[in-house]
């Protein structure tokens, strides 16, 4: 029998649907085997997020929760952006991380948390990646889309496009293939099949469209083949993911924030017709790189649905699996 | 009863599938009603493409074959990188191309050319759409990619991404998204409702990640608005596409090659997982703002299946499809 994993959920914005799917996914019986989560956030939040999910809170009994000071909101209202719940949000991840750091949790999870709220307790991050960064240290991180088979990852991310090529180095896409290779080994058990997209229209072709094919992704490519990883490319973007979802590699490595988005939301993301809803919005999303594993949904506060139950918990659910599946098979 | 339109259709490279689509397209009664075919290219290039395929050569007898010297290159091989062939397919383009111009045919649809072929034969042309640019006048034009209800057009096309930022102007999207509009009026028979992806990621997140979109995209989208134009955004793109697929959108304006052709190529061309063979490739080619009508398969000669008879007319019938709606529906 395998040994038991903790994870740290946080609860995210109390404003947010991330009460409601903590309480859905916990409410349940949905934990896969010897994993014991560790809710970080309100009781109260909670249980409010049962009643409003429509499950109730007597999932609670059986579960730890842990309340930092400062993530018991009083009177907050659901789905409004509020300073109290951006610090109790804000709180909620230092103690996961705190904890994460020091061993006490194998991995954590996070609900979505609002970025304006946040803000508005007065701490000035973009998200949560950065957050996690400079409590582990600022190393160098890489940020994973995935969704069952479907996996991308990026080399440079929240920038605008005209900062791309100037932050591509062979080194840097030489560390994000060693961050990948592992973590999709770990995910999958076994070597992973990885393709590079081109930077460029056409792969560059042959340098006519830019050179940093030639400069960089190709002598990144064989430096990593060099030292094991069955890579290959760069492939012209607009090619590699139908083939990606073929099943010819396990992974996909993106230059940039939309190049590895598009189509990840394109199959993963669905518009209801008629009524205009985003729904089966499903993936994960992982920050490689840092000393401690997170997982989180790949959505955000839906603070238009807060409140009415309607949010889907698979998100976290998949989050917790890949947390779990990223624990047990640790170097 | 609709007035016949004639359309010109060139055989491409003839050493690629393009004799074998046509002969396949022009065989079995495929044609649209009212739809004169005129095929530009050798005759007997169309006669052996008909005994490849699978299909003879009997249809030849009811429809008008063209050959200008040039075009039915001797002792060719089928799936191979020859001069005489490049030389034939530059020949057949540069006579369609001159037919609608001077008004006898009402379109042209194009096979696939040879990039390698052509250059052999000393055109140094980067493809189809720069020679039909230069014999037209060099016209401001644009790349639009249609397949069904997807529809998609290309501010900026083959270029470096580093290029990109500096090609974008308030006047170039406004040209665009004229172009665009008046296209998918006359294919849809009424006014589109247009969606605008922003350059950056989460579309330059107020100026964070890039300004593009507040000082080119939005005053852009405003300007189309008020000369009445249906049209939003600029939205950030990897959230465009799920809501263009439930059909909010009747197309959407990328700002580059990738942008538009990762969705595009993901949504319409498919991989067969057990063989690696690219299969349901679909899609039309269409260059916006030329003086004539042009429009063409969107895959290449594929010589490694060329002359197996297994290449899809699927394209090829749509492309002609694409060609006599935009005719019939010309100002």
């Amino acid at each position: 029998m395998s040994k038991t994993v903790r994870i740290a959920i946080t609860l995210g914005d109390p404003a947010g649907i991330g009460p409601e799917l903590v309480a859905k996914a916990l409410s349940q019986g949905k934990m896969p085997d010897n994993v014991e989560p560790i809710v970080i956030g309100g009781c109260g939040v909670l249980s409010l997020g049962g009643h409003l999910a429509g499950v109730g809170d007597r999932f609670m009994d059986d579960i730890e929760v842990i309340t930092p000071s400062g993530c018991e909101p009083k009177g907050y209202e659901v789905g409004k952006v509020q300073a109290a719940c951006g610090e109790a949000a804000f709180r909620a991840l230092e103690r996961g991380i705190a904890m994460a750091l020091e061993g006490s949790v194998d991995a954590i999870v996070t609900a979505p948390l609002h970025k304006q709220a946040m803000h508005l307790a007065g701490h000035q991050y973009p998200g949560h990646t950065e957050i996690l960064a400079e409590k582990c240290g600022n190393p160098p991180f890489a940020l994973m889309l995935i969704a069952g088979a479907f996996r991308v990852v990026h080399v440079t991310c929240h920038v605008a496009i005209d900062e791309i090529p100037g932050l591509l180095s062979i080194e840097r896409v030489v560390e994000v293939a060693g961050l990948f290779n592992s973590a999709l080994t770990r995910l999958d058990g076994r070597a992973p099949r990885i393709a590079v997209c081109a930077l460029n229209p056409h792969g560059g072709e042959g340098g006519i469209f830019g050179r940093e094919e030639i400069e960089i992704l190709e002598p990144a490519v064989q430096q990593c083949q060099e030292s094991g990883i069955s890579i290959d490319g760069p492939f012209p973007s607009d090619s590699v993911y139908p083939r990606h979802c073929a099943g010819e590699f396990d992974g996909v490595i993106a230059m940039y924030h939309d190049q590895g988005h598009i189509a990840f939301k394109l199959i993963n993301f669905h518009v209801n017709r008629d009524t205009g809803i985003w729904e089966e919005v499903c993936g994960v999303n992982v920050t490689l790189g840092l000393p401690i594993i997170r997982t989180s949904v790949d959505h955000g506060t839906a603070f238009d649905i807060a409140g009415k139950g309607q949010a889907s918990e698979r998100s976290l659910l998949d989050a917790i699996d890949v947390a779990v599946k990223l624990a047990r098979n640790k170097k």
